[in-house]
């Protein structure tokens, strides 16, 4: 690969990979191709789609975004193991141009103990894993993982060898986000030094938020010669999550005249994927999240509001608009027809028409008459919540609730089951909410237990739609599901039953037999 | 004040100040209190309990702070002006150690644009402050607000003042987010040369996220020379709010055999501390955030999983024992008595008789009755609960809510006002959330609407608490309430009426006659 310009840094995506590995969160094929979709108009550079062989799941959803979604690079992961790199390699051939990221750990620490091997075994991994790559793709990436706890000079050996062997990126991971900004450049500075073949491939650094230091070891790795990033949207990942993307993207934008780096991001998109991620993750964002918080851009102290209304800079680095906060003015009402809802949504990003277009109006018609302005949040809202439909799944038909103080609450459900059967269950619970979810198990022959629960407002005021998050543990795993609706009791059941549908779908395909040679399981 | 450990790194607490100041909170006095007494058993040096002159309520709350807080130093902020810094003193005189913070900008932007002054003033008027503040105490200190988008040199010289005026603390801001580690480093480093008095005093830092970067630069400023950072707990504050304090201890403790330096946080009350902050604010914790999200400590990959089952370390630079997490294994039942719920109390730091742990048994019982195991977290939310009650608030007397897919929700509700009497009231609204909320305001004769909602489990479980939180706005002000319940429309509720309670109350104290001298508005 080559580096026409020195200062175009690479944004590279690993929502779909790293972030997807976050407890609790578990992506269907289609709510996986639509953040691709958005990733791609957001601008990235390469989207890391997923782990093939890790799950037949993974494999479709990186196959189905290499084949649907252009623009970005579509990289897949793989260990170094040889049937790990076939996996990734066939999910992502169809690509217009595909990506294979393999690794190993170069730190003594997990040679030892998680491999327990030797370094000598590591160099000829790493050698025969790039040189596998190379067979099938031009565009190979390795990390020696664990870098930052690593011995320097055997990780430069490793990454000498895959160089030799053709890796186009070398990316250098904190993997267990340990490393500080000066020590981090420090560390780079000599990988540089024992390894000048760095200077013709591109460097990229991959960092974990465990000390609050993502995005100023990313930024570090950055002013040290680096020019990929790996992120993910609203940081999530691993533990404390990767270094988030829109604050390294804001970052250089923000300081582009004093860093001079800058990035293919389209910033006005930034607010939006922010939404779409934490909507399908069903992971919120903290209002005192940096660029995508509710309040990243509010002022609530009487000095701060004083100083911003008499000259907007005494107290914003940064324009509300420039993310795509306040961007959009779409308002829709009862009267609004089938081609203003259609015309909104493509300015929305959603190409909808045919059936899936009907379906979305008889959902704004619905809210149109229980809420006067319909706004481009409640449409996105409403959008990704019926990509959470899938054939085959559970769907909640219709409830009935009684709850007071004065009395224990009681629920009647009616569920459709995936076999397209109907059956109805109640319950008598400790909450409403409650009553609800236990009717449904009832309706559903499910011992379902409920580990997390959320309740968020798309829009302020009282009509708000509510959107719902539930966790689920079904046979000692967990299942997460989300569900939109102006009743919180609707927004709960649907949620609960499309969870209870991601369960059943994921115990269906770790079940399937492994024995086509894509589906063979990490070794 | 002496520096007796050049290697000890004061922890300067702004959650009840800058954190305050975030969109929606609005913390009452025993709340704050509640708090305060936390932000000792961690351990922090410096508590800044608020800013005296804004609100009657503020002053209030730093006055019983002081007087009732023991270990740290208790802090005021205030602008220059005398009656500013008269009020501060007032608040905080009562405390063992009490300091007055002032403040004064001295980039030109702020200057020009907000202060419309010149910077001659600018210097007599940080002059005057400091004077006028160490009339009444020893400890003094002075921030120029802005610092780090100001010319360094004037920065300097108004430092200079500040110091030959008897300032102990020199803290040094960066109030819009804007600064880099580096450049920040470069700033430091040219101030300590161009006010070499500085060495005389302690330097502070002050850092907030906008760009990310918060705990970055305050790392930065430690290494250059500061030895007090000002925090925050989950790094709430203005916009994308302060450094969190939690990952600034935690980077000290994790990597301090490579850095050396110390802080006297008990780092076994973070994850407490964090909650009870999250819970009285209203503001969550993200799920990824670093130390204290949920998932900080989780583990998904299937590789990091077999890794840390084969040797901690693998993939852990941490243990969650060390922030507090599963550190307590309270738990009671439906068989506890009321000494047993004292000893969990007091374990948990609360101290509760009398009537108050009447009242707290009686809730723990209705608990027990429809929860197997209530836990330490539980009781927590119990007691915080217990907390947000005042006398002349309103009181959600009892509801009956009809809910269905079928027909719109039905909710009737009873409240008690704040001068006693029962009213009831009942509408039809969108969902059974929705009619709640509407039925007391027609009860309650109020319109208030809507802002934000909120749900959160306290606990995994079919069974769990329920913690809701609300935003309303009422005349044109926002205010929150939380409520604690195994019924999430009860939650619902009574958060509500905690909301309009907040507004009741504020505006009550807001128009309350500004005659006495200690309540004089800021000019």
């Amino acid at each position: 690969m080559t580096r026409p310009d020195p200062d175009r840094v690479l944004i590279f995506d690993t929502t779909l990979r790293d972030g997807e590995q976050s407890p609790g969160i578990s992506l269907n094929t289609s709510e996986k191709l639509e953040i691709a979709a958005q990733l791609a108009r957001l601008g990235v550079d390469v989207i890391e789609a997923g782990f093939p062989i890790t799950s037949p799941g993974d494999f479709e959803a990186v196959q189905a975004i290499a084949r649907n979604v252009e623009g970005p690079i579509i990289a897949g992961l793989a260990l170094t193991q040889a049937d790990d790199i076939d996996a990734a390699h066939r999910a992502v051939r169809d690509a217009d141009r595909p990506r294979i990221h393999t690794f190993i750990s170069t730190s003594d620490i997990h040679i030892r103990h998680q491999l327990q091997t030797t370094r000598e075994d590591v160099m000829g991994q790493a050698r025969a894993a790039v040189a596998h790559a190379r067979e099938f793709v031009e565009d190979v990436e390795f990390s020696p993982m664990d870098a930052t706890r690593a011995d320097v000079e055997f990780t430069a050996e490793v990454c000498r060898i895959a160089i030799e062997e053709g890796a186009t990126t070398i990316n250098i991971p904190d993997t267990v986000g340990y490393t500080m900004p000066d020590e981090f450049t420090a560390y780079l500075r000599r990988l540089y030094e024992l390894a000048p073949e760095l200077a013709d491939v591109v460097v990229s650094v991959h960092c974990h938020d465990d000390l609050g230091l993502a995005v100023a070891n990313s930024f570090a790795g950055l002013l040290a010669g680096a020019r990929q990033v790996e992120c993910a949207i609203n940081g999530i990942g691993e533990r404390a999550g990767n270094a988030s993307l829109e604050e390294i993207a804001m970052l250089l934008h923000t300081r582009a005249a004093d860093v001079g780096l800058q990035t293919g991001i389209r910033t006005t998109e930034i607010a939006r994927t922010s939404r779409l991620v934490s909507r399908l993750t069903g992971y919120a964002v903290q209002p005192n999240k940096a660029i995508v918080g509710r309040n990243a851009f509010a002022h609530e102290s009487g000095i701060h509001q004083d100083g911003v209304l008499k000259e907007r800079t005494t107290y914003e680095i940064m324009d509300a608009q420039t993310v795509g906060l306040e961007a959009n003015s779409i308002v829709l009402g009862k009267h609004s027809g089938r081609h203003a809802l259609q015309q909104a949504l493509e300015e929305l990003g959603f190409q909808v028409t045919g059936q899936a277009l009907n379906q979305a109006f008889a959902r704004f018609k619905e809210l149109a008459d229980k809420k006067k302005q319909v706004t481009a949040l409640d449409l996105e809202a409403l959008v990704t919540d019926e990509l959470r439909d899938d054939l085959g799944a559970y769907a909640l038909l219709w409830f009935d609730v009684e709850a007071s103080s004065r009395r224990p609450p009681h629920a009647t459900v009616a569920v459709r089951t995936p076999e397209g059967e109907e059956r109805t269950g109640s319950f008598t619970g400790d909450g409403p909410i409650d009553a609800v979810f236990r009717a449904i198990n009832a309706a559903t022959g499910s011992d379902a237990r409920l580990r997390e629960f959320r309740v968020d407002a798309v829009t302020g005021g009282q009509d708000a739609l509510g959107e719902t998050s539930v966790v689920l543990e079904v046979d000692g795993r967990t299942a997460s599901g989300q569900g939109v609706s102006t009743d919180i009791i609707e927004a709960a059941g649907r949620a609960y039953v499309r969870a209870l549908s991601n369960a059943q779908r994921r115990s269906r395909t770790d079940a399937a037999e492994p024995s086509a040679p894509e589906l063979a399981p990490a070794s």
